[in-house]
């Protein structure tokens, strides 16, 4: 079930994305179950992942502005957006590799199971960010930030409650170790 | 671009979903963009759309425990997640419609767009929770909780970084206008 692999997949920036020593790679089923249809785009200032921010934290940082380009099919979908004060944004990490459960992070100590990181190598490669709205023109949104590649297919737009959304006190305890490390 | 259609759709309880007064369809795009593997299944208390809760915050008052099941093949996955307090799961309402821009929920004032609500019947009908974990036993996770039908096909499941995903003071302005017109 577990049987590695060696394949190579092509990455955002056109480069490959080899398994690295530690890492793990099922095969994947023979077939899909569902289908999703790229509803727009995203508007980055970043072109190659070397450019890009790290993580979402270090994309706010960087205070960049982007803009969600919704397709004109689905402009009506927006009406109430410009209400919200934060969005959550799904979008589709398309180029990466989808048959990685266990993964070895450059930046880590150690290896983890695909679902205890935000890595975009996943069964199925759906993003997720909370980006900070600012202004709705149209069927463009421009929002504070996020960290995918100019021209990352859009998936979906959903208003942030902070009743259901908001975990203030939330651990990750593997991080809080690997941070506790860097720092100690 | 902005077709109203008469169509009907099964409900997650086998019923059919007809367009409400308001509402606003339009034509699906010819074809999809990408496919999606359903990663295991969640069981939840409830079989039908009458019993389950209305939204996330109902769910946690409930306090009901869900098992997550995670197919055998991604298991390795799991590792690293039992360390974390709260999760994102994202899952596939199977039974929506996706074909509608403008929505009028029986229970709110006025009609809105989808990307300003959480319905289920969205292009993409990928429906997002945070939930808090209780326990990791092999492929199963136990969580608090979650609002969807006993079955729902899962799609992924991520940490949540309080860091980057937590913010208390979100607003969604409808909503709340929504709230003090039914307090006032």
């Amino acid at each position: 079930m577990t049987r590695p692999q060696t394949l190579k997949e092509s990455t955002p920036d056109g480069g490959v994305r080899d398994i690295r020593p530690g890492e793990i790679a099922i095969t994947l089923p023979a077939e899909a179950d569902a289908s999703v249809y790229f509803i727009g785009r995203i508007r980055t200032p970043w072109k190659t992942r070397k450019e890009a921010p790290k993580n979402a934290r270090e994309a706010r940082e960087t205070g960049a502005v982007c803009t969600i380009e919704v397709d004109p099919r689905w402009e009506k979908a927006l009406s109430g957006v410009e209400s919200c004060s934060h969005l959550f944004v799904l979008y589709w990490m398309d180029q990466a590799r989808r048959d990685l459960v266990f993964q070895t992070p450059a930046h880590y100590s150690s290896g983890r199971g695909t679902f205890a990181l935000r890595s975009p190598a996943r069964p199925n490669p759906i993003a997720l960010s909370v980006v900070r709205l600012l202004k709705v023109e149209g069927a463009k949104l421009q929002v504070v930030a996020l960290d995918c590649l100019d021209g990352t297919p859009l998936l979906d737009i959903k208003p942030y409650f902070a009743s259901t959304d908001s975990i203030p006190d939330a651990q990750v305890g593997w991080h809080a170790d690997e941070k506790a490390r860097k720092s100690g």
